[in-house]
């Protein structure tokens, strides 16, 4: 049985590397292995289920419908959200229990009150003059998760302030339409950290101060108080998370440089790459000039104690998918359009003008969100949602 | 006579200021002053005219069909692109002379054939190899420009390397379907000058030596060769542009801070900033947390001498646009959708959640192209093209 189940995997394999033709490839395109994808949230999954909590991850990075049945597949059925705009898209999209983990914007208030009839929306904020303002524009009632500052010191109650939580807790309490459903708290400093080692110490010192926070708002009037937390550098590593009653990370899906970098996920781990063509070779300077630049990759850049600063590694392009980064061969600067690669001595020689290199990114939100959409290694073509900044969009919502 | 027309500016400032409406933004927006736009175009074509030569703009920074109408006012009738789906994109819109300023990307050779029978077609290249295949590929024919390099190090035949210039020119007279028009540089190189001496030095030694290759190319054979050049810093600050025969700057027509740190323009002559909703304000910190972020500004930063690094700074909205940056006021960071604004003394105390503040960008080019339209100060809302890594015009041109 063992034996159908390896030839019956290889033919699978054989047939989806049929499909993902990168062949036809005229410029630069996102190329996602699907099947890695699916392993990053089948582990993710695996995760929470074993904490016996929800994993609600942040649809900032996949922002496509059509990924959002991989989560679907693995048994998620509540979901993360950056923006309003993001939110009306997954609703629209069935999706029916959604945070959205950015402080309230209160010039979105009618978008929010067409959400809010159609599901379960949960907001964050950290001030009672922002709960007030809200609670008067609502007109049905939403979650809200006090936003609470573990380490990143970017927005949030501070975690030690136990007080100003419960102040907070008990405003919104009396304010009509707000729920108080917890605490939120995002560990970014995790992103700072470098090594497993460094994650944990990141993780533990969070947790500790949220479970803290946690059992004094509940032991002061709100038994119902739950922990909303979870990044991909912890989620990725630890396996404590008592109190936590939900899990948010988000990157995983893709995983990128930057994560391998934090030590985070290894490179077999990361599910995108960019396949460029290649325009110009100059063996004599060790460089290829690439389509594939600021507009598709960002402006994200990692200082890698060997190669110094880069903007994303090179692979070739393989059956399916493509190969490990190939050593000494980094994309070393950027311009809008252009991509400068350093290519090591051995690989230069093979690389022509028309040939496809990939590179795998620095940081796989921005550049997805950059691509609007990507080539599966599954043969499908998946869309993300239209970038609200696009004019129809905007247009709409600012009238 | 001057009074009436004094009079009539004011009325037309107050009906402008009437359309361009910001009450109702209710999420980032870019916002453009359509007035200083039209100005910093009409200056350009000023000085093209005064040289009694083409301004060829690169529309890789407005990228929109309504914008290109400004420029046809000004007498503009051929442009740049950095694309071969952006030429698409501007031919559509009814351009008929363009020269797609990015390395000839041979996988790209239908849509190519395609354009190139509609209308006049430049492309660039360095190098015998691509030169033999382009032209084995072809079905019309196109104008060919040498891509040299004057100093940037980024793409082109090295501006010294006289005789590798005129071999590939002799080889370009062989081939089918390419005409060879002569030399194109860009003198990238200038955007790590500070202030007009250190551009003026870049443009000066540039300059000699594109012209001293231009006329070995006329002396040995092609009479006709012409040279294209021309960035926005050089461009804003040089007068002597002998042997020049067409001006290429892109980014002037909105300029942006990276721009004022080079010494290309003042303040006053950067016509975008992008509304950014406040949504918490930490007097205590002195931050305030904006809707404006990396999916908006892009990850693009400048070093100021006295800010330190930063990410754009911070004006107020004001009638019909916005005011100056104010001191001590700028971006210190941004996540995917937050911009982390610090705030000065002064200021902070007057910050609500829910106002509004605009973020000057560092680089107007990326900026637009995250935000894919904008509102200008004329009331109306310009569009532009669609992002080549959509789904749909990916899929298309893929197939």
């Amino acid at each position: 049985l063992r034996f159908f189940k390896w030839v019956g995997d290889i033919l699978m394999e054989i047939l989806q590397n049929r499909t993902m033709d990168t062949s036809n490839i005229r410029r630069p395109t996102l190329l996602v292995d699907v099947k890695k994808a699916k392993k990053n949230i089948a582990k993710m999954a695996q995760l929470a289920s074993s904490l016996g909590i929800p994993l609600r991850p942040h649809f900032k990075t996949p922002q496509s419908l059509q990924a959002g049945e991989w989560y679907r597949e693995a048994g998620v059925d509540c979901i993360t959200v950056s923006s309003v705009t993001m939110a009306a898209y997954f609703m629209e999209g069935g999706w029916r229990d959604i945070i959205i983990a950015f402080p309230v914007n209160l010039r979105e208030l009618p978008l929010l009150n067409d959400l809010s009839s159609k599901g379960k929306i949960g907001l964050i904020l950290d001030s009672v003059e922002v709960a007030k303002q809200l609670s008067a524009g609502l007109l049905h009632a939403v979650d809200i998760w006090i936003e609470v500052d573990c380490g990143q010191n970017r927005s949030g109650v501070p975690v030690l302030a136990k007080e100003q939580v419960l102040n907070l807790a008990q405003a919104l309490d009396k304010l009509p339409h707000l729920r108080f459903a917890g605490i939120l708290s995002h560990a970014g400093h995790s992103y700072q950290a470098r090594g497993k080692a460094a994650i944990l110490e990141v993780h533990a010192q969070a947790l500790a101060d949220l479970q803290s926070l946690k059992l004094h708002l509940i032991r002061k009037g709100f038994p119902h108080a739950k922990l909303s937390y979870g990044d991909t550098p912890t989620c990725s590593v630890a396996a404590n998370f008592e109190e936590v009653d939900e899990l948010r990370p988000g990157n995983f899906v893709f995983y990128d440089l930057m994560q391998e970098q934090i030590g985070a996920c290894v490179e077999e781990q990361v599910a995108v790459a960019l396949a460029c063509p290649v325009v110009a070779v100059y063996p004599e300077r060790g460089i290829a000039i690439l389509h594939g630049g600021a507009v598709h990759l960002s402006k994200d850049f990692l200082v890698d104690p060997m190669l110094g600063q880069h903007f994303g590694k090179i692979a070739l392009p393989a059956m399916g998918g493509w190969t490990t980064s190939l050593p000494g061969s980094y994309l070393k600067s950027l311009s809008q359009e252009h991509g400068v690669a350093v290519l090591s001595k051995e690989l230069i020689p093979l690389v022509h003008p028309g040939d496809l290199l990939m590179a795998l990114p620095v940081h796989s939100c921005l550049c997805a969100d950059l691509m609007g959409g990507w080539m599966g290694s599954d043969g499908m073509w998946y869309e993300m949602m239209p970038r609200p900044g696009l004019g129809n969009g905007n247009k709409k919502n600012t009238g």
